[in-house]
């Protein structure tokens, strides 16, 4: 029988997605990159995961496994041919145990709806990558994602305590569990963030976070982009971690205020957002040092806010960054690398200078307290040669981050996008030993092969090709 | 040549220890087995490690790498032959990068060392077990070591940032690094807590934590355990997360009293020693919260202190809980196992009725915002049946706290003497998942074999014995 028709047996005919148009909106993600999809299947149960990767191999072809699609580094794209196998209708928050602070959930639940769950019996699931209303928790274990509050509470991998993973050979494996300390070998720690390399995750067992008793938000405006990163590094001396702590530059302060109309000063050169979260008379002492070393370090103004509304408005601006660069230009290239903190400002620098020489808009904005860069270029595709200008750019951006002792990425994956830079940051036998890894678990690459890792990094397709 | 030659040609005599006297002090580590040990080696390079590991291996011998031999579960410890890779020489503090808040170590440096050394300069090394005076980062890396600062800082993973790998081929390997957020699959994250099982782990980057501004330390006495477990929930519930949280039972206390004549309070049933860090308005507002809620959860007494000296003291009596066992006892048994935090009182409960059954006397110290028990059986193990009894005993407690859900190890590790409960928590595929990834690592189980897995993980195995 053929691929359509096997699967349509096992999975009936609306979700088995077969036809041109319907494969084409899977041949691509949030990103520049597009591939060739033969077929998109759409299961809700592991046990058709299972019967839908032994159908894959039974044709030969490659699996690729998928979210919402909100990446940005060609993740989820597949490269020669592959069944895209859709994970958003495992969507079941299964099972809240409130007790121990622990979710059952499915790949496809939506991040934003696991918090909107449990926020009122006191809980929400802490990382919140600015895409939170439509991507995915198999998304963001897939990339290891981050968010705004990941300076104080850590990226995905310290908030998944176990994953279900379907393998190559239709076994499913528990990796990690609720029991407090998982002996062994840590197997969850390297699924978190291989990008549906190893096998496809089809249950997530997460971590939830109390909701703090009270917040403040501080929104403070600089005259220069040093002084800001200033106000940075003096709080966190201070012995201060805030639970968020983010930089918007003057070009993204200004496009957002026409967006959200939040009162964001237009006329600073960069703009923080902090918060601090705990007991009132705790959160009212942090604020007012924040404050205090703010307008040491040169704030202009400073703004604290106890009012949630207010604080709410706020944080929608920084959240609303990318939509609102759509207002500037037809498309946009978001970068993410990251970079010690104390060469941000050397770095952004750099970002400025780039994009200059190339005539690209730029904007930057960005999570401060770890160093994760997101510039972003604005631009029209449709210019003759502006797309080599912008992939030009946004390899020199990688290239002095690196440089700055930094990485490729900070929240986005690797993907297919960020492949073959790989090479600058490790050494040949290093992706060796992550190759291995991912041949132990898929000696046949069956899913969504050829990705995060550069061709040939088995040292030994080396020997062979040379 | 014969081992001990090569081995002599390439560090000198000095290093190199085969005297029967000699191999015996590297026979056994803190715990209770005793293996066979061909030659000790003392390297002070990682090219030593590498040439060490192709000497052994041209002799069809394992290697079985080893710290401060502090272990509890025998991980340390050569079950049929091999060289013992003593790695107490590599410990350099090599250099520390303040701006950056790490440092690259030997694997050899005394925990303890390192947070003295960095301390003046405002910053510390976060995971802080027990033995934190004595033990190494090399073995705290093998064990995913914990201690008392990790319910709110987390254990050894959340700490080290790289590790240098020497493998079975002889490469050395970066496994994370430096940078940020590292891409690829994280190799890293499965180095911690191996135990020895993938390599030889010759230089580790750590990340250090700074010192908090204040602190303020409660001592709270409670008539029951219960009633000091309800004070740990009502604290969480209340929004604090507090930077150490440890229960001690009354037979501890009061081993612990006559040891440090720390004025603890000699009548209650359970004591908790509270530490909250941070500004100093917002430690006295968490302070007097958690003091009221103990007060409202029948604590019996309330002492809250500022002072580093007394609260120094209390401390001591926490981390002399083992030692001051050896008063009461020529033998004591540390039991390592971790249950929900809702679950502790049940198990706790069922430990003293198990111990109460075998007639040994049993003390319970223990990290209870971790909910990582630690039970600890004094006797005389030259009483005839009585280290029986102590195994029977502690079987029950294994079993009692995987039955509430918990698991094995919370930081001690599996070693040998935890390998053969691993199927309790492991299903078959499971186990040969981390088989296949140790495989990958290391094919001919050169390094630290038969550790932590059960022989015959890999279904191949299973399959070929059948």
């Amino acid at each position: 029988m053929d691929l359509v028709t096997d699967l349509r047996a096992l999975l009936g005919p609306d979700r088995v997605k077969s036809h041109l148009l319907e494969r084409q909106v899977y041949a691509k993600d949030a990103g520049l990159v597009k591939g060739p999809v033969d077929v998109v299947v759409l299961p809700e149960t592991t046990s058709e995961v299972v019967e839908v990767v032994r159908i894959a191999r039974r044709h030969g072809l490659p699996v690729i496994p998928r979210g919402a699609g909100t990446g940005l580094a060609g993740g989820a794209v597949p490269i020669d041919a592959g069944v895209v196998v859709a994970l958003t209708r495992l969507n079941q928050i299964e099972h809240v145990d409130y007790d121990s602070a622990m979710a059952w959930v499915g790949p496809g639940v939506i991040n934003q709806d696991l918090s909107t769950t449990t926020r009122p019996h006191g809980y929400h699931y802490a990382p919140d990558p600015s895409s939170q209303s439509v991507c995915t928790i198999g998304g963001n274990v897939a990339t290891n994602a981050g968010g705004l509050h990941c300076v104080a509470e850590g990226t995905t991998l310290a908030h998944v305590l176990g994953v279900e993973l379907v393998t190559a050979e239709g076994d499913v494996l528990m990796l990690g569990g609720e029991a407090p300390d998982q002996p062994g070998l840590d197997l969850r720690a390297v699924v978190v963030g291989s990008e549906g390399t190893l096998g496809i995750v089809t249950r997530v067992l997460v971590r939830l976070i109390q909701n703090p008793p009270t917040a403040r938000t501080l929104l403070l405006s600089f005259g220069t982009i040093a002084d800001a990163a200033g106000a940075v590094s003096a709080t966190i001396a201070a012995g201060i971690i805030p639970s968020a702590l983010e930089m918007m530059d003057q070009v993204c302060v200004n496009a957002v205020e026409r967006f959200v109309h939040a009162g964001f000063p237009l006329d600073c050169a960069a703009v923080l957002l902090v918060e601090v979260t705990g007991l009132e008379e705790a959160v009212d002492a942090e604020a007012a040092t924040i404050a205090d070393l703010a307008s040491r370090h040169g704030a202009t103004d400073v703004r604290v806010t106890a009012d949630p509304t207010e604080a709410g408005l706020w944080w929608k601006g920084r959240k609303s960054a990318f939509g609102a660069v759509a207002q500037m230009a037809p498309d946009y290239y978001l970068h993410d690398t990251v970079v010690p903190r104390s060469k941000l400002v050397e770095v952004v620098t750099a970002t400025y200078d780039i994009a200059e020489k190339y005539g690209i808009t730029m904007m930057n904005v960005f999570h401060a307290g770890d160093g994760n860069l997101h510039p972003l270029m604005a631009f029209d595709a449709e210019e003759p040669g502006m797309l080599d200008k912008v992939h030009a750019a946004g390899a020199e951006i990688i290239e002095a981050s690196i440089a700055a002792g930094g990485s490729l990425s900070g929240e986005h994956g690797i993907g297919l996008e960020k492949r073959d830079y790989m090479g600058l940051v490790f050494s040949e036998v290093d992706l060796d030993a992550q190759a291995r890894l991912q041949e132990a678990f898929d000696p046949d690459a069956v899913f969504n092969p050829d990705k995060v890792l550069p061709v040939g990094s088995r040292c030994i397709d080396i020997t062979l090709s040379a």
